[in-house]
């Protein structure tokens, strides 16, 4: 930032990343939620380093436990998973409740990822609003051979304008005729997701959710 | 490992980073390397985590500067780039000798690349094999829309067996007829590219060089 000159932190965005279910215990409560930020460290014995939010209920869990597990989402893996740990705290809603799961070393893994790691927690280093655990691997397994999600595939493919999984109840046969006008986009506010559907928003079944996140019609804002 | 249960190291494989040249000051003289692990921590100020190996001739150049540079690669980077910086120390070579750089708070920038960030070091932690260096952003910007290189596409596509960036002094009218023979697949055996074109490995140029790392011939073996 030399003479003044501004830098343009847009350049973070092109940093990559994977997309993550990090799970923990809270008592013996399975809870979780979405990261991206983990890496490896060491390969004798194998490391890893997470980055989470102090606020982030899963943190002070984390801590408690002293164990957490990262199931890797890929490219097939339900987006609505994204929208069940990554847009509600574990502290007030049981995210488990109706996520297929299974335990391994007494921690929930997601079923519907690419693979899981479990890890003891080493070591942690505090900064003024994350805690980067460092974990050692004391189990993992590969799911199947699906391509891992990145963060840049998650924004542009399926929060993108053109989702992979858009609703199914819309028949082909009842997409309006393309007009001239200029397409409403509606936003869910909870997650971020918007609506450019051909279908015109209002016209969209009472029962219509975000396929993100999983909330009802009513929290979409047209912007 | 309950049980007595092998774990699958494998999955590590599933995590995703992108592909940076990190780069400091060897005393005046510009030096850097190939590394994938970093990750932001805070955004206010913007910190990012790198993970640098205690053999990595950077790494002591990045104590003594007390600070580094971050250069993204996109998939139009030039991949010898990958050969220079991530297969030889710059202790014994100047990497930049021949490399189209700029110069952005004292650190070199790669000019083939995405986008760039400068940081001054603000924390280490130690690992048995690695330091984190927790660093603050101090400069940063964006080179064109071209999308950031994932570790899973260096693999996959740069170094894979059908390389997007095939040496292009072999005119396709010189392409043998397909035979019926299994082909031979060389590997360069500095940088593990491997070489299964049409053309026989013998009948190549003796001027050929890996197109990853820039080795001549000489290095490759068959498998």
């Amino acid at each position: 930032m030399k003479g003044g000159q501004i830098m343009n932190t847009n350049v973070l965005r092109n940093l990559s990343y994977g997309v993550y279910v990090i799970s923990t215990l809270d008592g013996t409560r399975p809870t979780g939620c979405i990261a991206n930020s983990v890496m490896q460290i060491t390969s004798s014995p194998v490391t890893v380093a997470l980055s989470m939010n102090h606020d982030n209920f899963t943190n002070s869990c984390i801590r408690n436990t002293g164990k957490f597990a990262v199931s890797i989402l890929s490219i097939e893996s339900n987006p609505t998973l994204i929208g069940t740990f990554g847009f509600q705290s574990g502290k007030n809603v049981d995210k488990f409740a109706k996520i297929p799961y299974e335990t391994k070393e007494g921690l929930p893994i997601i079923s519907d990822s690419c693979g899981y790691m479990v890890f003891k927690v080493i070591g942690e280093t505090e900064t003024s609003s994350h805690t980067i655990f460092l974990g050692e691997l004391v189990d993992g397994d590969i799911y199947g051979e699906t391509e891992a999600m990145t963060y840049s595939y998650y924004h542009k493919v399926i929060k993108g304008t053109s989702p992979k999984n858009a609703p199914t109840y819309i028949p082909e046969e009842d997409k309006p005729e393309q007009s001239n006008a200029k397409k409403e986009i509606w936003k869910c506010t909870v997650c971020g997701y918007e609506y450019d559907g051909d279908i015109p928003f209002e016209d969209l079944p009472e029962s219509y959710e975000c396929p993100i996140c999983g909330q009802p019609k009513s929290v979409f804002e047209k912007i």
